[in-house]
C-alpha cells in the first residue's frame, strides 16, 4: 500500500480495478451468495430471469463501493455485505425496467431479459428484486441506510421519467442532462458509497464525503459511457457503437454537437434523433460532426472534472489501500475511453 | 355503537362501508393530503399520471384498514396516517404495473394510464411511487412496519410473476389459484391491517390477529371480484362483465367450471382461455356453463368461508365501534355480489 499511481496521465501503468477487486474479493464472494439466495423463488421464472442478468458479467462496481467504503472505515461486521447485495438488486431491477422502457435488445453482449422472457416478466421480476432489496435492507436494521437507499430508489425512477419526458429533445441543455444522470446514475453510486460510511457508524461529515465521492464518480462513469457509445468498440462494451444513436437518446455528446453545430447540422440532429428518421450513413455523419465539434473529447473532459471532485472528496480520509483503490476506480472509469 | 348487524344474511339492512368511512374520515383526509404531497415532482408527467389513478375514485379500502386498526387500538399519534398513505402508494404502483402486464385498457371506468401516457411512463411512475412509499415508511421509523410492508412488496411481485407463468393454464388447481391471490391481493390487505397494530405498539398476538383478518378479508375480496367479473354489472364495477374472460385470465369461477365440466366443456375452456380463440357467443356460453356448474355461486361460498375466518380473527378484541366497522367491511365486500 501507499504506492503512488499517476492520475489522469497516460505515462504510467493503465489504471485498473485490480486493487479494488482484490481488496473486496472475499466480501464480494459473500455478496454473490446473498444475491443468489435472494433471487430464489418457487416461481421458477424468477431465478431464471434474474439469474440471466445477475450472471451476465456486470462489474458490480456499485456494491464494491459499499464494501470498500465500509472496510476503509475499519468496519468488521457483516451488514455491509447485505447492504451491498441490496444495492446490486436495486441496480438489477432498474436495468430490467430500463430495457423495457427503451425497447433494448442487447445488454452486456447478451439478449435482454425482455427479448427472452417478455416485457411483462421483466417488469414483475424487477419489482420482485426491488422488494427483496428492501427486505434485505430492513434485515440490516439501519434506518439511516434505509433512508439513503429508499431516497435513491425514488430519485432514480424520477430521473427515468424525466428522461422519458425529455427524450428526443435535441435542445436539451447540458444542465438538464446533468440533472437526469444525477438522478438515474449518480444517485445509486452515491447511496452505495454513503451506506458504507453509515454502516461503519462514522460521523455525518464522512457520510457526506462518501456521498460526494459516489455522486461524482457516477457522473464521470455515465459521461464516459455516453462517450463510449460513439467511440468504443463493440467487444469491450458489450453493445455496439451507435446504440444510443439508433434509440434516439440525447446524451452529452449529442447535446454538445447540437449546440456547437450550424443550422444545417442542427437540422441533421433533429431529423435523426428527434424525428427518428435515420438513413444509411447517418451514424457515420454523426460521428464526423462529433469529431469536428470535439463533442466526444469534451464529454470526456467533463467526466475528468467530476472525477477530480470525486478524488478530492476522498482527500479528507487518511491514506490507506482502500482509499487508494477507491481513487483508482475513478481513473479506471475514465480510462475506459482511449 | 353495539347494534347487531346481521351477518351473511339478506334479511337485515344491506351491509355497507358507512361506519368504516365515518370513523376514518378525518384521518383519511390527512392520508389524502400526504398522498397528494408525495405524488408531486418537478417532472410534470409524475403528478399527471399518478393523479389520474389517485383521483379515479378507488375505495381506498387498504389504507382505511390501517387507520381503523390503529384507532381500534387507541393509537393517538400520526404515524398510522403516513403508513396508510404508503400502503395506498404500494397499491397504486401495483395497479400501474398490472395494467401494463395485462394490456388493460380500462380501470375504474377510465382509460388506464398506459393508454393515456404509454407503458414506459406507467412502469417508471409505478417505480417512483414505490420508492416514495418506502421513503414514507422510513420516515415513520418503525423497523417492524418496514419489515411487514417490504415483505408484502416482494410477495406481491412474486405472486404476479407466478400468475404470469401459470396464466392460461385451465388445469390450475384451486390451491394454486389461492396461493396466487394470497400473494397478489391478500398480502397487502394483511400488511395494511397488521401495521395498524404495530404502530399502536400492541403485543405480537394482536399483530397476528390483524394479519389474519387482513389476509382473509383480502382473499374474500378477490374471490368476490372474480365472481363479479362474470356476474356484476358494468356500472357498479367500472369494468365490463367478461374482462377477465377476454384477457384469458384463470380465476376461481373458471377453475371450478373447468374441473366440474365434461370433456367437451373442458375443450371449450381450453380453446377460449388457453388458446385465446374466442368467437361471438363464447362469453354467453361460458356464463351458461358457470351457471350449470354452480361456479359463481360456489366462488362466493368460498369467499364467505374466508370472510368467516376474518371475522373470527377480530373476535379476540373487545367490542368497539372500530371492531364493528372492520367486521362489517367483510360483509360489505361479500355483499357486492347480489
Amino acid at each position: 500500500m501507499g504506492n503512488v499511481v499517476p492520475i489522469s496521465s497516460h505515462s504510467g501503468p493503465e489504471p485498473s480495478l485490480r486493487q479494488l477487486l482484490d481488496l473486496t474479493a472475499e466480501d464480494m464472494g459473500k455478496v454473490n451468495e446473498i444475491i443468489l439466495n435472494h433471487a430464489v423463488s418457487d416461481v421458477k421464472l424468477i431465478p431464471e430471469l434474474a439469474g440471466h442478468l445477475i450472471n451476465s458479467g456486470g462489474k458490480r462496481l456499485r456494491p464494491m463501493l459499499t464494501i470498500a467504503a465500509a472496510r476503509m472505515f475499519g468496519y468488521t461486521g457483516a451488514h455491509h455485505v447485505t447492504l451491498a447485495a441490496s444495492v446490486e438488486f436495486m441496480h438489477t431491477a432498474t436495468l430490467l425496467h430500463d430495457d423495457v422502457v427503451d425497447d433494448s435488445e442487447m445488454r452486456r453482449g447478451n439478449k435482454t431479459a425482455r427479448i427472452l422472457w417478455g416485457n411483462e416478466a421483466s417488469v414483475l421480476v424487477g419489482d420482485f428484486l426491488l422488494g427483496q432489496a428492501f427486505r434485505m435492507m430492513v434485515d440490516v436494521g439501519s434506518l439511516d441506510a434505509l433512508r439513503v437507499l429508499s431516497n435513491a430508489a425514488a430519485v432514480i425512477a424520477e430521473g427515468e421519467v424525466w428522461q422519458l419526458a425529455a427524450s428526443k429533445n435535441t435542445a436539451t441543455t447540458e444542465d438538464e442532462y446533468l440533472a437526469v444522470i444525477n438522478a438515474k446514475t449518480a444517485a445509486l453510486f452515491s447511496a452505495a458509497a454513503e451506506v458504507g460510511a453509515i454502516v461503519a457508524e462514522r460521523p455525518h461529515g464522512e457520510w457526506t464525503a462518501m456521498r460526494s465521492y459516489g455522486k461524482n464518480l457516477g457522473l464521470a462513469f455515465q459521461l464516459v459511457d455516453d462517450a463510449l457509445d460513439y467511440a468504443g468498440d463493440a467487444k469491450n462494451l458489450g453493445k455496439s457503437v451507435g446504440d444510443d444513436f439508433r434509440e434516439g437518446k440525447i446524451t452529452l455528446p449529442v447535446v454538445l454537437a447540437f449546440r456547437r453545430g450550424n443550422e444545417k447540422e442542427r437540422a441533421f440532429w433533429k431529423r435523426v434523433l428527434q424525428d427518428g428518421k435515420q438513413d444509411e450513413g447517418d451514424l457515420e455523419h454523426a460521428l464526423k460532426l462529433m469529431k469536428s465539434n470535439h463533442a466526444i473529447e469534451d464529454t470526456i473532459k467533463r467526466a475528468r472534472h467530476y472525477g477530480a471532485i470525486a478524488r478530492d472528496a476522498l482527500a479528507i480520509f487518511p491514506d490507506s489501500e482502500h482509499r487508494h483503490a477507491l481513487s483508482e476506480a475513478i481513473d479506471f472509469c475514465i480510462s475506459r475511453v482511449h
